[in-house]
């Protein structure tokens, strides 16, 4: 158990380096095929071939800087499931754009597959925060 | 697991019925003490006495109209443990004031204590339906 949560919470290490690095093909490797990402206001995201597109998409328009803080607040691993809340701050600024911080939870379940922790569902209860003038 | 299946979908009829119906100890007995609840936005709620709390200042305001719809679309049970994805349309009337409609995805995890499943982490991602005018 021990030594799952480490796995998940170097998976969450991960997922923000490349994600900072703007490394698509490291955060695919991070989820299941049938992953669903769950945000509010947006349709869902269904599979991993529809997260691809999406980023695929997203980076036509150039890479946007990201800066992300991430912290852990809970893991529970029941065998080959676990889930995971976290708070994230993350900071995004559009190629040309304005910058905009999000800030808010995550519930995530995680599933093992041969051997490794993926994500396989997530819900981004991120909100805009305020801008201090 | 079929039967669990349906114990999960009862506990979701059962908390609409009982939002609809404003019976807050009905709702209670359907979580677990440490339930965690969260809402994009919002300061997450911890705990049941807290859920318990909140319930009753809104109470104090007079007795929302409640209607709503629950579309199960996905739950995967782990023994003990399970998880939920819902689509929900909820619509509130607070007294004297205007309708608002809501719409979008939870993502929960439920636990079984003593036989009985409960509801023990929820993400509300349902956020603001515009008006058709």
């Amino acid at each position: 158990m021990q030594n799952d949560e480490q796995e998940i919470r170097q998976l969450v290490a991960t997922w923000m380096s490349a994600t900072k690095g703007g490394d698509v093909k490291a955060i695919l490797e991070l989820m299941t095929d049938d992953v669903v990402f769950l945000v509010a206001g947006q349709p869902p995201i269904f599979g991993k071939s529809a997260f691809a597109a999406a980023a695929q998409a997203q980076a036509s328009h150039g890479r946007a800087q990201f800066a992300g803080t991430s912290d852990i607040e809970e893991i529970k691993v029941f065998e080959e499931w676990a889930f995971m809340r976290t708070r994230l701050t993350v900071t995004i600024t559009p190629p040309g754009g304005e910058q905009i911080t999000r800030a808010g939870h995550t519930l995530s379940i995680l599933k093992k597959q041969s051997g490794k922790w993926l994500l396989a569902r997530d819900a981004n209860l991120l909100s805009p925060v305020a801008k201090s003038t």
